[in-house]
């Protein structure tokens, strides 16, 4: 089974294109331009270092959210494209789940997302086995104290939020370091997370591929505090149309 | 500090470009193809991707050995020609270090490298510190019994010869499986072996860059043995000239 490998949900954008459970090729790239100017070179350069062409890939596994509302509809769309024409199946999984199968060891493994106003996407998982053990949610990085105080030790986060959350948990006992180049998600992880789907029958075909965003977007956010504010302003007793 | 790091020691040709401690660009591959096709142009796009050029790069990583003998010349000698110019510095790196460098965590972990004729090449490193344990040896997996049972737990392979390793140890307590994804040699791996290399002390400039076989050659070996079978063909009390 051939799977081409997608991530473009944060800074740096990731393929890989592993064939059963080898991995024969993987780039990631954090170079300060853009996943729509990177992504499908990467994707060519990848294939045809492999020999490939997208009509022999079984799978495509793509990070579905959470992340950067734009960097997701980037590698979304670049996969229902490619998936496309031979109705290839998809794995849209966790960008947090990706994030943890690119590790392993034993213990806990928490991936985080800096989801700006003050809050990360995260969620844990089990180093050994990748079994999850939170779901993946927005949340100031307050919010996870109990979970990190009471979990099985030792505890690494991993993910462009890994930094806030070091900040503030960094110094609990059974918390280790990881260095900054191996939190950054490995194209290698979404590969083993989509096979993971495939094989629990979680994969879809490319046009019921969707984004999980996990909150609302800036501009529905926006629009639901006008809406709010409009409805404080009115008379009491009068009622919307 | 622009660090460009580069792996051909095994099957796998890995390359790196880090700044400081982030990591810019990562690519490995392993399609059959031989270093000496793939390395320059997998270099070529690295730096293309970071808007970078050789004479931008501060420190040169390179594994030097263990690993096969054509393919650190291929390394070694793509480093020497690219930091020739500007005498740029080089890290000539263990390559079983750099696999230990590419992971994260509590415990042991040991890279190994199918040598070939029944040995791997390995060495045991700390974790969390990747502090070195034992020295780059050449030995049967057999030999190496005493140290897996005896070492602080958990303990992984990694590396191409990692399931030699598994075959042998795996049902040893304490020791855990690692996905064969996560076994590859990263390039990231290599520039933090290569950033540690140079904190201590240890870099060389391009010239006085060498490689560690850690054994002979088959030639030389072959060669060993002819002049032993002439030394006992000859008769008795009979000195070679």
């Amino acid at each position: 089974m051939n799977i081409l490998a997608i991530d473009t949900a944060g800074k740096t954008a990731a393929v890989a294109v592993m064939r059963d459970d080898t991995l024969l090729y993987e780039t990631a790239s954090n170079t300060g331009l853009t996943h729509s100017e990177t992504l499908l070179p990467m994707v060519d350069t990848a294939l045809k270092s492999c020999g490939l062409t997208t009509g022999q890939i079984d799978l495509y596994a793509v990070t579905a959210g959470p992340g950067s509302f734009t960097g997701l509809r980037i590698g979304l769309s670049a996969v229902k494209g490619l998936a496309f024409a031979c109705n290839t199946p998809c794995a849209g999984v966790s960008t947090l789940a990706a994030l943890a199968y690119g590790m392993a060891g034993e213990g806990t493994v928490i991936g985080a997302l800096d989801a700006r106003r003050g809050q990360v996407y995260w969620a844990a998982f089990d180093l050994a086995t990748h079994e999850r053990l939170t779901a993946d949610t927005a949340e100031p990085a307050d919010a996870m104290e109990n979970f990190v105080k009471g979990c099985k030790k030792p505890v690494f986060f991993v993910g462009d939020g890994a930094a806030l959350c070091y900040n503030k948990y960094g110094c609990v006992p059974g918390v280790l370091p990881c260095p900054q180049p191996l939190r950054v998600l490995r194209g290698a992880g979404v590969a083993l997370a989509g096979k993971a789907l495939w094989e629990d029958g979680g994969c879809v075909p490319p046009a019921d591929l969707l984004p999980e965003y996990h909150r609302l977007s800036q501009a529905e956010r926006d629009r639901a505090a006008r809406e709010a504010a409009d409805g404080q302003s009115r008379p009491e007793g009068e009622s919307s149309k």
